[in-house]
């Protein structure tokens, strides 16, 4: 069905994330190529993570054996908002602030670049890729380190008018609540993180002196415990972590509950690496803490609820998506 | 500067309200031809209230000198989520359930009718015609009895898949917090409408046996107390209701930071009866909670946030907008 571009059109989409870069290079049916990841190492600065984003890209043209004037563009998603200019405004995880990503990334490339909020991208992937495909409306919320989200309206990222929008994981669910990163306190992401948890379980342990096998997993640092080693704990059923799971599951279901209550969406698509670790045990208990706090009742069943469905690269999928469009617009 | 059309071109707008049914007939111009009002007593039930609002469209279109047969269509703006087929789904205030709001009105009138939530009109008229104009996205929250929205987003209302979204008085800010007319605990409007406010005013003067002038002002009920009260109780300093304000207002900012983080509209736009009444007083307080509480710190400057401009005939003006759109739709 799908009709065949007499040129090849091929792109690169770049997940710069806070621990790996990770890049792939697509045909015009988005099929995967090729695809090459690194160590971002940011404390290495800003110019080092962007000479070892343009090495991912060299490396996974060497594989797909095509030189990098073969690209129509590459899309970029990155842990910050990005401006219409291509400045990354803010990305605490990175230490960036305000550092111009496109610019230098097209100097050391000599290809188009564009760049956009990582969750927003990873949405955009989800949409006409993943979990929402065919939909007409669709929210992501990504859950690790962070809560980061996405919001996709009739095929169009909603980006705000400061493109810093989507902000899912600020909204404020328990005025007064527990402290968030941003400063703020009470905010989704507060209790639906890995931060998040990780502050309970610090408080839980280190000043209540509440005994859990993190202790011995994770001796010295909670604040961005492993999935890996969260699921672990949870399968032995310790208590503290049980407990500390099942609420930020509550509260995911009640900031998506706001979500429908807000904006009615078709779909909505939970990932990241908890939800990749957690997913498939907590969707239940997620659905039902939404249905239960979504006004009015009858519309929750509207919304459809699902897993992401293109994992580790639906940042970068979703990145090469955004360069087409972007190639499309200008034309 | 404006087209003047060929043939004139007239629409009626109606609110329906839980007090009172408010009609106006407009030009191509949304220029006020003739207005109408009646008391909605809702107690004599669904098929009194439409008779009701036919007299208001007959006293009308009299005052305008013209026959109904000159409408090409009437919008009617309704406290309830309004299904495809015209079916008003659930207005409490009304004692409605599953009503057919348009085919009655159609039944009786011989003349299009289209109908939508107030609130989504309301928020629609004031994009149009008032502190919206010019815009690209609006959100409109408007506080009374309850807390109303819309979102108008690229000139469109957002109502969501089975349009029952925006419903902004029901994003849960306060996780356990304050019961809410629907059910549910911790909703904005639980803070931010008379209603709630009347929960308060109950509990701490009943239950806790705190003096007020409201005992004097309002002596026996606190759930729906008239603005006007509010306002006298207010500048006569009573402690509870200037506590019970500013802690309404400051809810208000926080669910207005919520709306930027989620959304960033250009403007955001704050009407009903409370607003009319004590907007300019809050307008500061209200501003300053929202950019307290607005992630990221710097979008918060991109939107603007106004009080409503057309006042009582927001819904009618509205809903007249709505009726042409529509038919703009059929053609």
């Amino acid at each position: 069905m799908a009709a065949t571009t007499t040129k090849h059109s091929l792109l690169a989409g770049v997940d710069i994330g806070g621990t790996k870069i990770h890049t792939l290079i697509v045909d015009d049916q988005y099929r995967i190529l090729a695809s090459a990841r690194k160590k971002t190492k940011s404390e290495g600065g800003f110019r080092a993570v962007m000479e070892r984003v343009v090495e991912t890209i060299d490396e996974a043209a060497k594989i797909a054996g095509i030189p990098l004037t073969a690209l129509a563009a590459i899309g970029v998603g990155a842990p910050s908002p990005i401006r219409e200019d291509g400045v990354a405004v803010h990305a605490p995880n990175m230490g960036w602030k305000e550092v111009p990503l496109v610019k230098t990334l097209e100097h050391l490339l000599r290809v188009p670049v564009v760049a956009e909020n990582d969750c927003n991208v990873g949405t955009l992937g989800e949409f006409h890729l993943g979990a929402g495909k065919g939909a007409r409306s669709l929210i992501g919320l990504f859950v690790g380190t962070g809560l980061g989200g996405g919001i996709v309206w009739n095929g169009e990222m909603i980006r705000g008018e400061n493109r810093m929008a989507a902000e899912v994981g600020h909204m404020i669910v328990q005025v007064g609540g527990r402290r968030c990163g941003c400063g703020h306190q009470g905010c989704l992401e507060a209790y639906v993180s890995k931060t998040g948890m990780g502050r309970k379980f610090a408080y839980e342990i280190i000043h209540q002196g509440r005994s859990s096998i993190l202790t011995k997993l994770t001796p010295n640092d909670y604040s961005n415990i492993k999935s890996s080693i969260l699921l672990e704990a949870y399968q032995k059923k310790d208590p503290l972590v049980v407990e500390t799971l099942h609420e930020a599951m509550t509260y995911l279901g009640i900031g998506i509950a706001n979500l429908i209550t807000l904006l009615g969406p078709e779909r909505i698509v939970l990932g990241g690496g908890v939800l990749e670790a957690f997913g498939k045990t907590f969707l239940p208990l997620i659905r039902k803490a939404a249905e239960e706090a979504t006004h009015p009742p009858a519309s929750f069943s509207d919304t459809k609820i699902l897993l992401a469905s293109l994992g580790d690269d639906a940042v970068a999928l979703g990145a090469a998506v955004y360069a087409r469009e972007s190639l499309a617009q200008k034309k």
